[in-house]
Formats: C-alpha cells, structure tokens, sequence
C-alpha cells in the first residue's frame, strides 16, 4: 500500500502504548472488513505531527483480494486525515522496510513575519531574516557519503542505527509562491531525525548563526552534541519511498 | 486590516448568536489589547467554513495606534487559524465594504479517486471523470457583464442582491500539481453564494450532465431554481478584495 496521512492529530507511524499511531488505526480498520488481524509493516516510522505521501506499507492475509474493493473499502472506513492512495499485490520476498533502497523527503519553511494560517500544521515558520544563498549552498555540502552520526538522535528501536553512513543523494532548495521555502531530501536511507537535525544546522548557517565551514567541523565530530536543535515535525512530509 | 483565515472552524465571518465568527474573535481580541471596544467591519462576509487569504477589514478606535506593535500584538492574541497580515491608517473616507471595486475568489477542486489528506479541509473532492477542456470553455461563457439572479442566493442581509447585474472580469481554470484545478474568479462585485454557484454549473457542464447551451439559458432564465446546485464551503478563498 502507499499510504498519505497528515499527522496532525497521531502520536506518529508507529504503535505505540496510551496514544493512537497511523500503524494502528491502519490495522484497526484493515480488520473490520478484512475480518482478520493483520499485522502492518511501513517502510519505516515517522514521528508524532510528521506527514506523508508516499509512505509504504505491506501485509500479509489468508485471502486472495480484490485490490480496487480493498481501495474503496479501506479509504471509506480509515479517517479522512488517512487515505490509501493505491495497492498492489507483492511477492513474499518484499519487505517494505527491508526492501527500500531510497527514500525522499520534504521539510517545509515558511518565510516572514506573519504565517499563513493554513501552514500551520504543514511549515516551520520562520520569522527572521534567513540568506536563501547561503540556506543553498549549506545544503550542498551534506550531499555524498558520509557518517550522519552528528545528525542521529538515538533510535529506540531498530537497526539504522548501528549503521551511521548514509548517502544523501540530492538537496535541494526550492523557493515557492507565498514565501514558502521547500527543502527536497533524497537519499539511499535516513538515520532517526536525521531530515530535522540537518535542516536545524541549515538554518543556523542560513541566518548567520554558524559559518558554513561549521558544516564540516560538526559532521566529523561524529558527536551528536555538536549540531544545532531539530526542527519541529510539522513541516517534515515522507514523500517516496524507492523499491528495485 | 489584511486578514488571513482557516475557515474550517469557525462558523463564518459575521457575527451570529450561538456560534463563533471570525469577526467577534477579532472584536474580542482587539479589545482586549486596545483597552477600547471596536467593531470591524469586513468587506463582506463569507459562509461557515470558506478561507481567506485576503479579507479586508476596518475600524474606528480613539487612540493612535502603533502599527507595528498592533500587528504583534493581535497576531500573539489571535488564534493561530486567524492572522492579521497588514495593517495600515486610512481616512474616515475608507470603508470596507462600500469602497470595493473588485474582488478576486478561488475555488479548489481534487481531481483523483483518492483525495490527499491535506486537502480535505481546502478544496472539493470530484472522484468522478471530468473534462478540463470543456471545464474550460464553460468558464468563459460566465465572463462579461450579466445579470447572474440565476447564481445567487437570497441573501439573508445586506443590500447586494437588490441589484443583480455584476461584471465577471476573469474565470481562469488552472490545472496543478497533485491532481489540483484552482477556479479562479475576479470581478466588481459577487452576490451571495454566487462562486459556489457558478462552480456547480461548471461541473455539472465538465462532467456531462448539461450541455454548454444549457449555461445561457439557465442566465437568461432569471430563476436561481433552474441553476445545478452550489459546491460546498471548504473549497472557496476571497484571495483578494481591490480599492481605488
């Protein structure tokens, strides 16, 4: 399944004790019409208040479906703020986590002194002064291949982790209408927090805070401590997630 | 006053016993950093659940205001669905309502089986097949100078619908990204519901249930019961209103 949410009102992708997870209400409403538990597996997880397009999710039953009633039956019964936006059948060999080799992001700024209330939920707003020039050339030098471990918050659960290079293919910056600024993400995986902690030393640079040649110097400390605050979830949208 | 909205939560902009209004949260507000009871008035309203980007407001009050420390201090106050985006001094001569010479509209649709999230609150779902192209040429047989009584709404106050003859500059159908289509409408005036109207003929005429025909001779029929009816609120933004 490729599955869009706005993550305004969850505690994130995944289950989780006392709070209700996307995971969950996917798996809650699978099962009414389905009229069998079925575990749900996403590509990996977002945080509370994170958004997504294109996340990807697979699952396993004991009946053969057909996939335009499931569409129709899932999307009539999920919450309007979850939409399935399309499924396929797989083999046993795919694993939406496992089997994903790029993913790509989106973190949205909102530029001036007052936001657009319909951002709110959707941008970080930003209400200093902020050099696009230098927001774009700091992007630049987080491209290749590098140990992102500066960039990692520790994950409470998972393997990423243990792994901190990353390949971060592509960053760019594009200025759109109504001082909108989208920061575009795409690499061969992402370290927990990774997308927000780069974006919070990108605006450290971009507002004059940090030089550019901080960039460096943090990212080879490979201490967590070293790089600026994360940004907040709302501006952070999983757009893709990449198969063979 | 510039004012920005979310429409979704409010019960429109004009006050009314038992609900809350855009205006009467903007009342409160104000007094309550101004010391002084105002009364804003809008340069028209708009129904329970349309947006603006850019509602135009004014009132009267017995001090001078700093307007720098006005716009902070209603945006710290206001809910963050509502935004004062500029403020500026007028003369006495200046009223809202009366002194508009134009006003710009949008009207949103989702194209697709599956509607994004994020668009549920802002725009009108079609799930149904619809013709761009004649979408289009409907659109252009509204523009010029007309009586559009066949369009509107009785009005439950104000003077609009007395007279019902109103000149539609522009009706531009722009296609966007994600399956979007934005009507946008620009003329001198717009009686009561008369976007939501139009845009209810248009689909009717996109989707082929009336012919192109049917649009001037349901206009030259005078009679608003002869008109398809309106598309709901959450799709529609007053984007801009024009002064000499």
């Amino acid at each position: 399944m490729v599955i869009a949410y706005d993550g305004t009102h969850y505690s994130g992708w995944q289950i989780q004790p006392h709070s209700l997870s996307i995971q969950e209400k996917l798996e809650q409403t699978l099962q009414i019409f389905l009229r069998e538990k079925v575990r749900i597996i996403g590509s990996g997880r977002t945080d509370a208040g994170v958004h997504a397009l294109g996340q990807v999710a697979h699952f396993s039953c004991s009946q053969e479906l057909n996939l335009e009633r499931f569409l129709w039956s899932a999307n009539s019964l999920l919450p309007p703020d979850i939409r399935v936006v399309t499924v396929d059948a797989v083999t046993d060999a795919f694993h939406a986590q496992h089997s994903a080799i790029g993913k790509e992001y989106h973190y949205h700024l909102s530029l001036g002194v007052v936001q657009e209330p319909f951002h709110r939920f959707y941008s970080y707003h930003i209400p200093f002064e902020l050099n696009i020039d230098l927001l774009k050339q700091a992007a630049q030098m987080f491209i290749g291949t590098h140990d992102f471990t500066s960039f990692a918050n520790a994950a409470h659960t998972g393997s990423a982790a243990k792994n901190p290079i990353r390949t971060l293919r592509r960053l760019d910056v594009v200025e759109m209408e109504q001082q909108q600024v989208r920061l575009e993400f795409e690499g061969d995986g992402f370290l927990y927090k990774m997308v927000r902690n780069i974006t919070g030393t990108l605006l450290e640079v971009a507002s004059g805070k940090k030089p550019l040649s901080a960039i460096s110097a943090i990212r080879e400390s490979r201490d967590r401590r070293q790089a600026p605050q994360a940004v907040p979830p709302q501006g952070l949208f999983l757009i893709k997630v990449s198969y063979p």
